[in-house]
């Protein structure tokens, strides 16, 4: 088959770890017999740099005509003052906006070979796989007010949290889908003792449940989930949250992986369905790690696990996605490692030689 | 000296604990030689049983006379349902208000002692010692709007992040005073790549530092502190964040400290300097725990190291709270240990024994 793929490799770091993400869709293409189409875009801190825009219009309509976007990272210091009228993040908020990717799926899952890897205890961690489902696109980050101003008495700011039902009802839909095709266990988060926009996330996610009465739907509040997740991370299988906890629950969960650099995103404009491609935004979570870039030693696997998450998600390549998996981890089992993930015993290879490693293996 | 103190058991096992703490109170006044006045007056669950208020306005009136306000714990399944009118949580954000407690601060210390109580490794706790700074009346949690409607396309929900400068500016001081007299590092979080109220904060914090050019102030993202504070909680020494993020952060590290049983916090109406009182209601970072209540199993010790900091900042009793304190670390040293803290060899003991020990101690 044919694909179109929209390649946003951004700043950074990003352009070394998506240049493995492609060596191993490369090797995809081959073992498979697929053909995939490499469009070429800017965003963030480069696109700021050649037309001053942090989204030029042109990436934007590219990605629209794709059967699936994938990003590397954004960010530069060069770019950091917050008084200055554009930043590259800036683009990755619009991409979500503009794309309508309201999902947000970020799996957690601590590899056997790197259950020492963490600052957490490998009994604590062993055997930890959840997957965490963010709302993207509502609440804190986008709704309307939000701006500073001046009164009598000095400045002041406001940020609206604000959701409708619907807004609510297909991002805890995508939760109980993910959750039905594996343990039929959903945790949804809030903070309902004190926001009313929690509350009605919680009447919705309760409604939204009569659907699907072969999962089993609780409630955490997100303090209390903060430090859930670093006492009992076994406990969780899906979870489902609004946009701004969930920027906070999943970094945290990073941690549990070791590194950042292990762990993959997908973006997604619909609910996702076991056999059924839906578009989306591929990236993985970590960010542009200046202080690295350049230097071959960042991790790729984050962004090759992605490339596994965009064939799942967005072409619906099962087979295909499942391929890539297993190679990451016969290449960990190997014991290859990156700087990020290195122990005694390792061989430490850089970023190029982790990518090819990994294409090798599919 | 005499002092009037009112106390608040509230629920669960706050009448537990609370009794405890007491207990190590009165040792400090024979000690001393000083007298507490104790008023004992209803909030939570057990007010609302009792007058159909969370926080009835008795309690308010006596808080108000007092030096300072001891609470233990307010909740109580009964009242979770959303839905009901009033909450017991409901007393405590309303009490919180009604006494103008803006400045919550959180200490997480880990005890040598306990340094393998928690899921992190020990290596990566020992000699963890931070300060988190919370502000606890603005934000997120207070401002209006704040409210659920009807539109033509159904429900939607709304809370309001604002924040004015003053607000954050008398919390941000509470920061730098309190890092003045430790390490003389403020770390301020904040999410400025996409909050405005968080470009704002950013702005006032660095306004701020030019009154104490001796701390060092640095910026994190909410997001990354998240993970920085178990990947190197070593790292911290006072932090100073708005009132949603500290919410959650707190809790997180609240694990690192092995057990919620071991944690205080004070919340001050004031910016405290050292020497000088401030008032404040004191109380344990612990919930209610309903399933463990009227077991003698609570772990009170959280409640004793707040009698502590009520010595210390409300009174301006330093030697006093540090005669608390000590005892607490030499009673852990003798190797009594409640439920949540117990490991092979330690003496397992119950609520009211470890208040008379550390008691005793004193
Ligand atoms: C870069 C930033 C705007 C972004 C976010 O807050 O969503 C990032 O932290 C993430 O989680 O993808
Ligand atoms: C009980 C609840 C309203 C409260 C809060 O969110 O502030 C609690 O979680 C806390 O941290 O003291």
């Amino acid at each position: 088959m044919n694909y179109r793929i929209t390649v946003l490799p951004g700043d950074g770091v990003g352009p070394e770890v998506m240049a493995e993400g492609m060596k191993v869709l490369e090797a995809v293409a081959k073992k498979f017999g697929h053909t995939f189409k490499l469009e070429y875009e800017l965003i963030g801190a480069v696109a700021i740099d050649k037309t001053d825009f942090a989204l030029p219009e042109e990436t934007l309509k590219m990605c629209k005509k794709s059967d699936a976007v994938m990003l590397a990272a954004v960010g530069d210091p060069r770019y950091d003052d917050p008084k200055l009228p554009v930043h590259p993040e800036d683009g990755l908020l619009a991409l979500r906006k503009g794309l309508g990717l309201f999902a947000n799926i970020r799996p957690v899952k601590v590899f056997d070979e790197l259950v020492n890897a963490s600052t957490l205890k490998a009994e604590v961690l062993k055997g930890t796989d959840f997957i965490f489902v963010r709302e993207l696109t509502g609440g804190v980050y986008f709704a309307k007010p939000k701006k500073e101003w001046l009164t009598t008495k000095g400045r002041k700011a406001t940020d609206s949290m604000t959701y409708s039902e619907q807004e609510i009802e297909r991002i805890v839909r995508v939760g109980f889908e993910l959750a039905r095709s594996r343990k039929k266990r959903l945790v949804s988060v809030d903070k309902a003792n004190v926001l009313k926009s929690s509350r009605l996330w919680r009447q919705v996610a309760i409604e939204v449940s009569k659907d699907y009465p072969d999962v089993a739907l609780s409630h955490v509040l997100v303090d209390a989930c903060a430090m859930q997740l670093i006492r009992t991370p076994t406990a969780f299988d899906v979870i489902v949250t609004e946009n701004l906890f969930g920027d906070i629950l999943t970094d945290e969960s990073a941690q549990l992986a070791g590194s950042m650099g292990m762990l993959p995103s997908a973006s997604l404009a619909g609910i996702p369905q076991s056999g059924k491609p839906t578009f989306g935004l591929f990236e993985p979570i970590h960010g542009s790690a200046p202080s690295i870039a350049g230097k071959d030693i960042a991790n790729p696997i984050a962004t090759i696990l992605t490339v596994a998450m965009m064939l799942r998600y967005s072409l619906a390549l099962e087979k295909e996605a499942a391929s890539v998996e297993k190679a990451v981890e016969v290449v960990l089992k190997q014991g290859y490692r990156t700087d990020d993930i290195m122990a005694d015993g390792n061989t430490r290879v850089g970023t190029r030689q982790m990518g090819d490693l990994i294409a090798a293996e599919v």
